[in-house]
This record gives C-alpha cells, sequence and structure tokens, in this order.
C-alpha cells in the first residue's frame, strides 16, 4: 500500500468538495482572506483521517464529508488566529493572513470561517443522532483548541513547565481535532460506541505524536523546507517537548544560555542556532523523538479491536508516517 | 405598560440563565477573559426581544432561553473581536478584554463565546425543526455580522460612501442581530411562516433604527453617559450615518475640516469638536434622527398584522424605545 497515494486520492476528493464549499462572496476582501489559507493547499490531514476512519465501518466516505469540511475550515480558522498571536508571517510558504490582509481582516476572517464550519454540518440536518453526535464532537473540539492555545500562551512566561502538562497542552491544541476526526468518522458510519471509542484514542495519540514530531521538524528544519518561520519558536519560548526537557535538564553554561536566549524576541540567528545547540547536547531533540515514538505505537495499539480492513492498514501507516516524517 | 421594568423583568430571568451557562473552568485567563463582557451586563436587547416575540406567540419564553443566551453570547464575542479591530479601550464603562487581558487571550476569548454559542444551541437536540432553523439563523447572523464589520472597516478608507451603502453594512452588522432574535422567538414558538416574516423584518428596521440611534448617541455623549470612548468615531473616520450626510453636502471651510480631521487618529479634542460642529450645521444630526424615526416607524408598522398581546405592545413600545433613548 502506497500511503502517500492513498492520501493524495482522498485529499483531491476532499478539495474538489471543499472548493465547493467555498464560495467567494462580497465584500471580498473579507471571503478572499478567509478562503486564503484553506485554499492554499496543506496537507488535508484530518479530512483524510476522517474519511478513512469512516471507510474502515461503512465502506464509503460519502457520509463524512461535511464534517470533514467542517473539520479542515475550523483548523484554518485556528491557524489564522494563531499566527496573528504568534506573530508569525509565513505559513505553507506564503504570508500569513494578517500579514497579507491586515490584522483587523485576518480576525474576521477566521470568524468567518468558524461560522462556515457550523455551516457546513446542516448538510447532515436530516439524519438528526449523526448531526447531534458530531456537532457536539466539533463544539468540543474547537473548545479544547482554544484552551490549548491559552495554555500554550501560558507557558510562554512560566520558567518551567511538567511533561504532563506539556502533554495536557498539546493534547487540546492539536490533539482534539485528530481526536474527532478519527471519532467523527466512526459517528457517521454508525460504528458501535466501543469502536467510536477506540477510533477517538487512535486519534489522540495520533495527535500527539504528530505534534511533537512537528516541534522537532521545526527545530531541524529550515524556513524553506516547512514553509514557517525558523526560530520563531525558540524565539517566543515555545514550550515544545523539547524545551521542556532541556529546561528541565540543563545545569552550567548550557542552564546561561537558554536562560539569556530562550525566549528572547530580540535573539540573533546565531543566538538561536546556540540554544538549538543545547538541545541537541542535552539529547533533548532524542527524547522527543523516543516520546512521538511511544505515541504512534499507542495509536496503533488503539486499533487492535478492529477488524482489518484496508482503510484500516491506512490509519495504521499514518501512525507510523506522523513520527517518521520529514516535513 | 413600564417597558423599563418589563425589559429588567425579562433581563433578570435572563441573567440567571447564562450565570449557569457560563461556569467558569480552566485555564482560568482564558475564562475569566470571555466571561468579562457578557456578565458585565449590559441591556440584553437581543435577548429580550427573542424572548417577547416568543411571548406573543406561546405565552412563554421558556423555548427560547438557549437560543437567547447563544444570541447574547454571539453579540458579546462580535464585541470582543469588534473592539481589538477599532483599538476601543473603553466599553460598558470598563476595560475592554484586549486591554486588561491583552489581544492574543482576546482574540481567543471571542472563539471560545463564538464556540460556547453553539454548545449552548445543543439544548434544542431533541427538537429536530426548531433547533435545525435556530441554528441556521444563528450562523446567517454571524456571517452577516462579519460582511457587515468588513464593509464597516471598508468604508474607513473611502472617501464618500452611499446611503444604500451605509444601511446595507449595519443591516449586516447590527440589525441581523435584532432580525434573528425577533424571528428566532417566532420560531422557538411555532408561528406560523407569515407571522414570523413579520417579526424577522420587525427585528430588523428595529435594529436599523438602534444603530442609527446610537451613532447620534455616540456622536452627542461623553464618555461618562455611554460607557464609551468618545471621538474614536471621528479620529477613525467612521461612516456613521451623520458622517455620510456631512460629506455628501459640505462645501468650502466644512469641507476642508472634514478633509483635515475626520479619520485623522491625531486629531486634537479640539479638532474633533471642530468636527462635531460642521455635523451639526450641516443638519446631519436631525437627518440620522429623522431616518432613525423612520425606521422605528416600519418596525411597528412590521407588527400591523400580529394579533394584539401585551407581548406586541411591549415590541412597539421597543421601536419607541430605540428612537428615543438617552443611552
Amino acid at each position: 500500500m502506497d500511503l502517500k497515494q492513498e492520501i493524495q486520492t482522498r485529499a483531491h476528493i476532499f478539495n474538489e468538495s471543499l472548493n465547493e464549499f467555498l464560495k467567494t462572496k462580497k465584500p471580498e476582501k473579507l471571503y478572499k482572506a478567509a478562503y486564503h489559507l484553506p485554499l492554499a493547499g496543506g496537507k488535508r490531514l484530518r479530512p483524510v483521517i476522517a474519511m478513512v476512519a469512516c471507510e474502515g465501518i461503512s465502506k464509503s466516505h460519502k457520509d463524512i464529508i461535511p464534517f470533514a469540511i467542517a473539520l479542515e475550515v475550523t483548523h484554518n480558522f485556528t491557524l489564522v488566529h494563531d499566527d496573528i498571536m504568534d506573530k508569525s508571517t509565513l505559513r505553507r510558504n506564503t504570508p500569513t493572513v494578517h500579514v497579507e490582509y491586515g490584522e483587523p481582516t485576518a480576525i474576521l476572517a477566521g470568524d468567518l470561517l468558524f461560522a462556515k464550519a457550523f455551516e457546513c454540518m446542516t448538510e447532515y440536518k436530516e439524519v438528526l443522532p449523526v448531526w447531534s453526535s458530531l456537532n457536539q464532537l466539533l463544539i468540543d473540539g474547537i473548545i479544547d483548541v482554544c484552551e490549548g492555545q491559552q495554555l500554550d500562551m501560558n507557558f510562554e512566561s512560566r520558567s518551567i513547565v511538567s511533561r504532563e502538562e506539556y502533554i495536557e497542552m498539546i493534547g487540546k491544541k492539536t490533539a482534539a481535532l485528530f481526536m474527532i476526526a478519527a471519532e467523527g468518522g466512526a459517528v457517521a458510519a454508525r460504528a458501535s460506541p466501543p469502536v467510536q471509542q477506540a477510533l477517538r484514542r487512535y486519534g489522540f495519540e495520533l495527535g500527539l505524536a504528530f505534534q511533537i514530531r512537528d516541534d522537532v521538524l521545526d527545530m531541524n528544519s529550515t524556513t524553506q523546507t516547512l514553509g514557517k518561520d525558523i526560530g520563531n519558536d525558540i524565539r517566543n519560548g515555545k514550550k515544545t517537548l523539547i524545551a521542556v526537557h532541556a529546561l528541565e535538564h540543563a545545569t552550567g553554561e548550557k542552564k546561561k544560555i537558554l536562560c539569556d536566549y530562550f525566549g528572547n524576541l530580540d535573539a540573533t540567528d546565531a543566538q538561536v542556532h546556540e540554544v538549538y545547540e543545547v538541545f541537541k547536547e542535552l539529547g533533548s531533540l532524542k527524547y522527543a523523538r523516543d516520546t512521538a515514538n511511544q505515541y504512534g505505537f499507542n495509536a496503533k495499539e488503539s486499533l487492535q479491536s478492529i477488524i482489518d480492513s484496508p482503510a484500516k492498514n491506512i490509519l495504521l501507516s499514518l501512525a507510523d508516517y506522523a513520527i517518521t516524517r520529514k516535513k
């Protein structure tokens, strides 16, 4: 099975529905700003996970498309607002929405996408139990993302954050949408509650693995590879798992480097690099990679009770991909 | 009938339900920021309109409470984000959310309120037709508000805005939530489609009257009376109906004053006052008051086909209040 191919096939089907849903209206500036990011591509991982989870049970992903769109639109709305909060200037190799359209319109663009997510969900209005459950999942997911983002920001001004606190934060900020993607697929396919729970756990563990891998990649990559600002996480003092580990273990000169440059908005590129070297020397990067691997393993284990199928194989491969991907 | 008393009685009932719904969770900073504005009071006009509209048909407002909460929470979410966009520092006599909690948390607080609005709507999930209709009203209302706010911002950089464009803008930005409040009340009470339409029109016209009166009051008031920044509208070059009228009619020295100080962020208090005097001399304030009166009249006329009831009397008085209120 070629995972890349399997993802692309579904992303293509998904994109057609998404393009049809995101029709531009007036005022043009607002709609252009709102659709800038969702129409700029992206991996479409959340919709694809929802589609595959649905296929695993009902052999079709037809019933999950509106929810998949709502998920992706929600994900994009959170990115637009997060980029304002984090003062990020690049995403997916293009200027962020607030850089391109100004902050006020970017705030509104996020709000509009938020409303569009719920608009899309009304496609389910003839199937009350499914609508009700998926709607609740979406609401819970968004609240989790908001809480997670606030925790993340709270961490920036704290000197020490525990591993448990970090996991709670990414559990909400990132894993929540993966979790409801997989669970939503099962709900739309009318899976039994235990199967819904298994997929929910799969999505959550996958999301944790994915986020930690993301932190590792952000740390290793250059702007060219990942299409995001490099060094932002270090300058903003982002408490990634790598930073959490390093701050706990650094002593002497290493501790001084972290104190001076980690979370220092004025740090030069050379100073950012010094912090990176400390992370490497303390084994913090390896620690983060190992932890991501563990969550990837947990994700696969969550699917043990699910009957074997091509869809299940894709989900298993996705867990491997989450922890081995290079971008 | 004592309108103030009628409003307060319902606002009190509404506040009890709202307080119960807005339970603080963690992270505390986020929830405090999100609940700052909704728990700071306010007239609760939108929920009260929804409650009275519902009473007019079903003699009870029980069925409309969750929608009324969703409406008020939505209204507050838009205020939180608008205050960031408009750089307002005061609202309801207290510092705005972004001043008190910082801009990133204020953006998130708005997002959280948005999600809470939809969470509240799930109370209707056992009554599919009502849930479906009210949910759609809420989505349409929020999209209107986003579009209206963008139009409003677009107007700031334009030298001339027509009366029609201005009405389209406030129709979306302000009147949309009044419209769905009144229509929602009728929907929850299972009114016939013509009655729903009559109340929809009532709410829309009332909202227009209300917004134009608001612009007049903003222009006349001091910070003490209204609890908002005075002069902001003039410095930001807000195209209120007053400004629209003045820009169309000003010539000579008056035109120069508008060119120099209207939309000039650095205008002194004295220069802001000069603009105000031009508005008065051109009859723009009177024109706005007359227009508000016309919409108030239209609102009342919309209710002609509705059977007389104490609730209808309250709605009629509300239309009078919208155009005569001093704050």
